[in-house]
């Protein structure tokens, strides 16, 4: 996976993310808060300007409710709409 | 989330990375070379020493010749038994 991929990969998660969090009707604040995670750092994940980790991308499935699996799922859908 | 809980998920993740390497037969060497990834980093992953980024976990996927979500799925359910 080159690093265009990569960063392909980084829009579709932040465009996912970002899309449920709307759905919750969740600030990035209240989400950053639900995972335990920095409200910045969640800003930059949803302008793709950073990588989630393993156990960033668990909480963040935590917080929004869905199940990693689900997820990383849905995120893979948008990565190959995108290619 | 918190750290115990963190390696805790990297112990399920080192454990279905390695579980799948080797029923393919691969070496870390092999796997390493497929994912585009340092042999020593797929070391670390496996002894749960360092956390996959999002795309180190698509390119292993693609590696191992498994959906991205089933891997986190499986990784899932160890780190559920392990809990």
């Amino acid at each position: 996976m080159k690093s265009a991929q990569d960063s392909d990969l980084l829009q579709a998660f932040a465009a996912e993310i970002r899309a449920r969090r709307t759905a919750t009707g969740d600030s990035q604040e209240a989400l950053a808060f639900k995972a335990s995670l920095n409200r910045t750092f969640v800003a930059k994940l949803e302008l793709a300007q950073t990588s989630p980790s393993l156990s960033t991308l668990f909480r963040l499935a935590a917080a929004l409710q869905v199940a990693p699996a689900e997820l990383v799922g849905s995120v893979s859908q948008r990565y190959r709409r995108q290619a």
